[in-house]
């Protein structure tokens, strides 16, 4: 981590403002208290310790991560109860198996007979009783049994043959990502909780266990208004929340807890535009706002002086260069910055932007516990 | 760096084709040859010291940086002639004399006469003499003043006043990107040539010296027929190659030298579209082809059987899920791929791909020198 020589830090870098984080963890927390489900929190937006041990709440059920890597290192700072929420690639059943003896409880998830008949075999190659969730598919969008497919209770028989335990069911409405207003939202928290109570429901008819009835995402998190047949929900996005989820309703912009600190470096007069020193690279080239109704480009940028009477956007962005523009496509003029002066830019995408940094730097009152928390990366 | 038991490397990981690499540098380094222009490789594509010695080839003036910390880091490993070439940021001046105290040359660049202002102030009290290169825009597209401006007389005035170095003058022809045909390229490189070259004798005949005429990205190395008054030329994607490059016509799809290797882990039957373990966290979130007459989606796949007949593509990504589909639309059966194969992945844009990754994992006949070239990353 690199500092200038008067100590500002160098630019670009990650700014986290503990206290907007904490009220983040403490009104999805009311929420699901409410609605009588623990949270299990998904550490692959924040992949880091100090965040962790403040989204665990309560509860303090266990994690979700996406991947082994952050399952070995958060299983390092003795979170040991954790759901890994992709679908398993055959060759990381050995690493599974390795990471439970290393003391972790590390349920997989699959969703296809083919995958089951895998699992099965490798259980008895390494005699290790996997703990398996089967993924259920409320949407079409991604993975999953759809909840009435026969092909579930197949793969349940194979598993139970093969010595595996069937843990519950796992369902992900990505599609919330796509709706407009809070009617769709709590339509899709309902079809992500129905499905898996569905596929529970069909598992138990057919003689098995499941235990864990497991759904989740953000905006589904923050708008479902029955959790009935749930036992757990995952998010992980609402730590620190961004343009995507304020574009959705499920935050406002001040919610947002990470912002990027650029360095204004020059002026584009013939286009009414500025240069900052944050590109992708430490943006991320994640464009998740550009389907939205406010369509962010690369971020939206705050300035120092206060809420503007108009948007400001990094526009275009190469790796290392970002373009400041006016969002309705008016000029910028020379009086709008500085040359040295910082600004804040909040992500589309908390995950996405998040990732291209090696930590955050924390900003705000309550920043007691030093000013760096690193994160990990790798698979 | 984690790996499977049975020894084949956790997937998603980055694979370089050492051979390829090598045959992307010597393709660049011949023309370059013929044109009588050294190059000075830009290390933000590899950010790797191994891929770095291997770029400089026998002229070996030095290497181009995007952040301190690539100038820090090379300088640690013996690189020390380098450019800068982001528009300064006031605050990193302190951070530039320290490096050149440790041995570096770093040449900074700027294009705003109250930049000059800054860096001759800073010059002033730190008792450091600056090496400046004056950004000159060929295309309107980023940085830059244009070759005519009075105001680069002016910055020069200011940093020569304030007893800093004009070390010459430096061009990148952004627009080059968007070019659909060779001569649009070739007509691309002519203007990145003449902007710097005329920018370059507007101060020689206000008195200046003006040694580096550095112009380059690597369209317009590659399709620049004459490089007349041009001292260096800057290029850093030619080492990978992607299908960016490959889409504007710069290199074949087979001169690709990375590539995301991924594992299969679920099929969507109702969509005909297979799931791997690799989403945007691998790929990037880089959309590059998006804007070609081929949209790769997230990245080209490339299945171990030779090529299809039918194109592959990930069609859409969530952090650690790629779907793969065809890119006519049309469905994959239940026979294209199984459970537990391993694909490969082309990148769109080889800088955004590779930096997702820690480092490369060599593949190819002539990976004598180990198994893994780490990368570094920051600020």
């Amino acid at each position: 981590m690199n500092r200038s020589t008067d100590d500002k830090p160098v630019t670009p870098y990650l700014r986290l403002d503990v206290e907007r984080m904490e009220r983040n963890i403490q009104t999805l927390q009311s929420r699901l208290d409410r609605l009588g489900v623990a949270l299990r929190p998904h550490v692959k937006t924040c992949k880091s310790i100090e965040v962790a041990r403040r989204m665990l709440g309560r509860s303090n059920i266990g994690i979700t991560v996406s991947t082994l890597a952050e399952a070995a290192h958060f299983l390092d700072h003795e979170i040991r109860d954790q759901i890994y929420a992709v679908g398993i690639a055959p060759s990381k059943l050995r690493a599974v198996a390795d990471l439970e003896r290393r003391g972790a409880r590390l349920r997989i998830v699959l969703d296809h007979p083919a995958t089951a008949r895998q699992v099965a075999d490798t259980a008895a190659a390494v005699g290790h009783r996997y703990e398996v969730l089967l993924e259920i598919d409320a949407d079409r969008q991604r993975a999953g049994f759809a909840p009435e497919d026969p092909a579930l209770i197949e793969a349940a028989q194979v598993l139970e043959r093969g010595g595996c335990a069937i843990a519950g069911v796992l369902t992900h409405m990505g599609g919330a990502y796509a709706c407009t207003d809070r009617a769709c939202l709590e339509q899709a928290a309902e079809r992500e909780r129905s499905a898996a109570v569905e596929a529970a429901e069909a598992l138990r008819a057919a003689g098995f266990c499941c235990d864990i009835v497991s759904v989740g995402s953000t905006p589904t998190a923050r708008f479902a208004t029955d959790l009935s047949g749930v036992t757990e929900v995952r998010a992980g996005t609402h730590v620190f929340m961004d343009l995507v989820m304020a574009g959705l309703g499920v935050c406002r912009t001040d919610d947002i807890a990470i912002a990027v600190i650029g360095e204004i470096i020059g002026y584009r007069e013939h286009a009414g535009e500025w240069l900052i020193d944050a590109g992708w690279m430490a943006l991320s080239a994640d464009r998740g706002t550009a389907g939205q109704e406010k369509d962010f480009g690369y971020g939206r940028v705050i300035s120092d002086t206060g809420s503007p009477d108009h948007d400001l956007i990094v526009r275009t962005a190469s790796q290392e260069h970002g373009v400041i523009a006016r969002r309705d496509g008016e000029r910028l003029g020379a009086e709008a910055f500085e040359i040295g002066q910082r600004v804040s830019i909040l992500p589309n995408h908390a995950c996405a932007t998040a990732a291209q940094h090696e930590g955050y730097r924390l900003h705000g009152s309550r920043s007691r516990d030093g000013d760096w928390w690193p994160r990990m990366r790798g698979w």
